[in-house]
């Protein structure tokens, strides 16, 4: 495989690399309007069944190469971005 | 806001993580890909130059809410899992 080829592998790696930033973006700020509306209703953010359900939706559809502990953990951290903007938004409103 | 339209965020979360599990996977096998080449220049899969290179294209690309050393981690652990594909394989390799 000659140079150029690679390039255009690494080409395809950086639109899949802007293509996820994205939707992790997206996801993070849909989960912010679900934030809102937990702290309405008063109850915590981080709910423990809800993590799992979407954990056992992504096995179902896990069709690899990733084997599933490594999505698990990859997903955690996702999950946990969006959990930390929605905290450092609250300690922003509670100082205003 | 109701429980309905709770679940019309969450189902759309769903969507989401799918669709990020899909291009995660993607991503992963692409990188496999280049891995080969590489293994058959004889040159190292782990390139530093190359991975800021990525993270700098994502920084310019990064439109939030996910502020820029939050992305760079979460790309941090999604290369580490195309590697570590990698590397499991070719221990296997190793062992046929």
């Amino acid at each position: 495989m000659s140079q150029t080829e690679l390039d255009v592998l690494r080409e395809k790696v950086d639109e899949l690399n802007l293509k996820i930033l994205s939707l992790i973006n997206e996801r993070t700020a849909v989960a912010r309007e679900i934030g809102k509306v937990k702290e309405k209703q008063g109850v915590n953010r981080f709910d423990p069944v809800r993590e799992r359900d979407m954990l056992n939706l992504l096995k179902e559809h896990n069709d690899g190469p990733l084997e599933q502990p490594r999505v698990e953990h990859l997903f955690k951290e996702i999950f946990k971005s969006a959990l930390d903007v929605q905290e450092k938004e609250q300690r922003k409103a509670l100082l205003v």
